[in-house]
């Protein structure tokens, strides 16, 4: 399979871009390096990608910024940043590629934890995750040509901890190779509208 | 207690108001109708709304637009609709509300099945309830002051099946009398961080 990781210079794609190559022809976009640049909150960079990369079997995305602050001072703006990006980012790699994609192919997307489990400064990315989740499952349902699509959700990394830890004390972490196996199940199985929770 | 009904005028908003009306003051919200008018997608017209009200200890929220649409064809600009009416602008009813509402306050705010349970023609729709369910799971964490957030996740509505049952075929509806217990408990009970699906 030809495949593109979106998102694959990053934490969770750098461990799925080495799972994956293992068996396939792996194309890497990311917003600055990669093979092929991409901003996902651009519908015509999308575009543009996918012309440049030609025929493809798989997107997987891993990528996507929310805003983390407390809820009393969160504002529609600040809501708008997950929007945009992390859920609207990846819902647009759906739709530009759901015309391009082969027969039977996938789309993989990342949620996370946070959709059922939050912290404190999470609101934005619980609402993104869950949004997430529930796009997947609903839009697997209408997709044809075999075309499938899940979704990711996974704990805080472990390669991430450095950065993120502190928000997520008392939460098992899960090595980047482990989170990377659910991507593999999703692009090489043939389940869709599954949202897979690898939350310890 | 002094209720403020968002979306008091419509299908399920008019059954909570009659839910709540037996023990409560309530004040319904409407974008050209009720006691005070508010468009949700203004934060500005909300902030309004809540110095219009004054004093007040739940804010019931019913009310939402998203657009529904095949996959294919659905654009970015089509989920925008979802995200800034039905999510953001139930988000920004809490965000504006948060400061002003009494001590022990409650918001609940409307989701629906289709976050697990999709239609054709519904992802926007599943989306935004996802999104909104985990909101106000996240949110509730956050809260200060006792104050308390639940998301009513009802299916479809007995009485909008003129309007909707054509998408909602094989769903069991629940009369809009059904649904409004839930608010009641979300606003009269002590739960919080809950989705109360009103699925059957």
């Amino acid at each position: 399979m030809r495949i593109i990781v979106v998102g694959g210079t990053g934490t969770i794609g750098k461990a799925v871009v080495s799972e994956l190559a293992k068996r396939h022809t792996v194309i890497v976009a990311g917003f600055t390096h990669g093979d092929v640049q991409v901003n996902i909150r651009d519908i015509q960079s999308i575009e543009n990608m996918y012309q440049s990369v030609g025929q493809f079997d798989a997107v997987v995305s891993t990528v996507g910024k929310v805003h983390f602050g407390s809820l009393a001072d969160m504002t529609a703006e600040n809501y708008f940043v997950g929007l945009q990006d992390k859920l609207m980012g990846q819902v647009n790699l759906v739709t530009a590629g759901l015309a391009r994609i082969q027969d039977g192919g996938s789309f993989t997307l990342t949620s996370g934890i946070l959709s059922a489990d939050p912290i404190r400064y999470g609101a934005s990315a619980s609402m993104v995750n869950g949004a997430i989740d529930s796009f997947c499952k609903a839009a697997a349902i209408e997709m044809t040509r075999q075309i499938r699509i899940n979704a990711v959700s996974p704990t805080v990394i472990t390669e991430s901890l450095e950065d993120y830890g502190d928000y997520f004390h008392g939460f098992e972490s899960v090595p980047a190779a482990r989170a990377a196996l659910a991507y593999s199940k999703s692009v090489e199985g043939a389940q869709t509208g599954q949202v897979y929770q690898i939350w310890r």
